[in-house]
């Protein structure tokens, strides 16, 4: 059983995970990559895999056969696991409970060649929508706290399986990031009965200097603070605190906003590594008999997606302080983007 | 100049840096690794580096002359300068500020070829003398709210320069990191009337289950929620807030500690890339006419180093909640290197 554990000095939660445990000769090897022989989720393969929780099937074909476009299963080496209880306790001066939640993989496409710049926009719709369904479903189990999905694309991303594939995680815990983000939004609307991120998105529109793109229904900015080289936020111009409320039609605009940003990415920095993640507003359910203190208000978060591309290394001086070093401003990294030829493939 | 920003959403400040801009092709070159014709730290290459800002010449020799045995240096190029005023001024929600600081170098050998973990323990205590030397010199500036000691070994830590070295940053902030160790043992200290990393060591010591090594002065152990495999913390066990009250004596024990803990990640992971960083208390001083909040009191900080060997990447679950995901137990990592032989070398 995986672990969640709290250090008082750090503040922080760590996922001890087991299945995937890792000692010194796994981390010595894993220096020469291996080559798949054969890729489990590919169209054919699908008896390689967990049984899928959900499925794509325009032609009407049978679960656990060839034929879908979109594929959900548990992940073969989950971080968080869905069986038992949190069993949340005292050690010492520590805390720490059983890693309960819930880690599936999104397959986009059958193809094994193409990743997610090369699908069509209602293709990469599909995927979005089986991400609403999953958030949807898994808000029904009260002891997760918080549904987030996420991508990493390219090896220096952590991608295992090349691939493309996105990944759901379910977990006990309102994340740090997340607390400290609707913390500020929350703060923020109780001084001023305005959204922060609708307000930051205004600024943005109006300066234009760091945005890389605005079809009047998403905008793609690079934030002003950008921890990493050529970050991008992308959200919706109209207030929504909770993605699973978008409709299919605004999925579709998102998609096209999406394909169309990560293939400037790979014009301008020719196919880079990158990761994103998917913020969106906690569900609203019951703990301990009271109403969640984080439960969503429609009035104070905004739903959004970071993407980071993984073009420098943490080190040294990011990983003990806590401050961020980036070599390029975000406004030219705005500007190559957004002067860039989303059509150009290298 | 480089830019400090703040974002509010994030509420994290990010180096902007300049003079290191980094534009797409650079990102695109960096993939093919360049050798270095000649070392700038090498013994006799004095003149390839800015005039240095200390060293150790236990023979007496010149300035920026070969016979040095620890010699630092301005970083060339720094991600903070240390002329002009810092212009703290918000833009609309943001907040920015001019990158003002130290960033400086500290040649840990004039040999290339030796790492820290090849030095004896009379060599280290050299380079830690030269820490505290500009620690305290750096003080004099009431414009640096901090200044932090790290380490960058091998490609995958970021080490640009393979020549064994440390780095020295002086920063017009307190970090986020110190700030919430800082917050964390205030408030501990404040309920108890005890130093909360007295109270971990003590656990630790009294559990041995993660503890590596404890030759009375000081102990080093695997952090209970350890965010990465094989991560490691040094502390006195005689409490002390600031690293820079050590004497010679100590500062040798605690050399000799490091350099058995370094040949022994070195025996067990075979040479990993690594980081370490030098956690002290923040110097008393005064910022606008008032004693500094955030100004250190003996009896609630505890000065440490945290050593993060690089094993893992970091993906898109980790950078967008927060939580850390760690595949090695502590007691695990413990284990190994408590069993391990400082004495081999690959």
């Amino acid at each position: 059983m995986s672990e969640l554990r709290w250090d008082p000095l750090k503040n922080n939660w760590t996922i001890i995970t087991q299945g995937r445990s890792r000692r010194p000769q796994d981390f010595i090897q894993q220096r020469s990559q291996i080559e798949m022989a054969s890729c489990p989720f590919c169209n054919g393969n699908e008896a390689k895999t967990p049984p899928e929780i959900y499925a794509y099937r325009p032609n009407g074909s049978q679960p656990n056969q060839p034929g879908w476009q979109v594929r959900v299963i548990p992940n073969k080496f989950p971080a968080l696991r869905i069986e038992g209880e949190l069993d949340n306790q005292a050690e010492g001066l520590y805390d720490r409970m059983n890693g309960i939640g819930a880690h599936e993989v999104i397959i986009e496409h059958p193809d094994h060649e193409r990743s997610m710049a090369d699908l069509t926009a209602e293709e990469i719709s599909e995927v979005l929508k089986a991400y609403r369904t999953r958030m949807l479903d898994l808000r029904n189990d009260s002891r997760f706290r918080y549904i987030f999905v996420f991508k990493n694309f390219g090896v220096e991303a952590a991608a295992n399986v090349p691939h493309s594939h996105s990944q759901l995680i379910a977990v006990p815990l309102i994340p740090p990031v997340i607390t400290s983000e609707l913390s500020a939004c929350r703060q923020h609307f109780e001084r001023k009965e305005r959204c922060l991120i609708c307000d930051l998105l205004s600024q943005e529109r109006n300066s234009k200097l760091r945005v890389v793109r605005d079809d009047g229904n998403f905008l793609v900015y690079a934030p002003f603070a950008s921890s990493v080289p050529f970050e991008l936020m992308v959200a919706p111009l109209e207030h929504s605190h909770d993605f699973t409320l978008q409709t299919d039609q605004q999925l579709l605009l998102l998609a096209d906003t999406l394909r169309d940003t990560l293939r400037r990415l790979r014009a301008v920095l020719r196919d880079p590594p990158y990761s994103f993640i998917l913020h969106s507003a906690p569900p609203m359910h019951l703990r301990w008999g009271r109403p969640d203190y984080w439960a969503s208000l429609p009035s104070d978060y905004h739903w959004h997606i970071e993407i980071a591309p993984k073009l420098t290394r943490v080190a040294g001086f990011e990983w003990g302080s806590g401050f961020q070093i980036n070599p390029t401003a975000p406004e030219e990294a705005a500007d190559f983007l957004r002067n860039s030829d989303p059509t150009v493939i290298y």
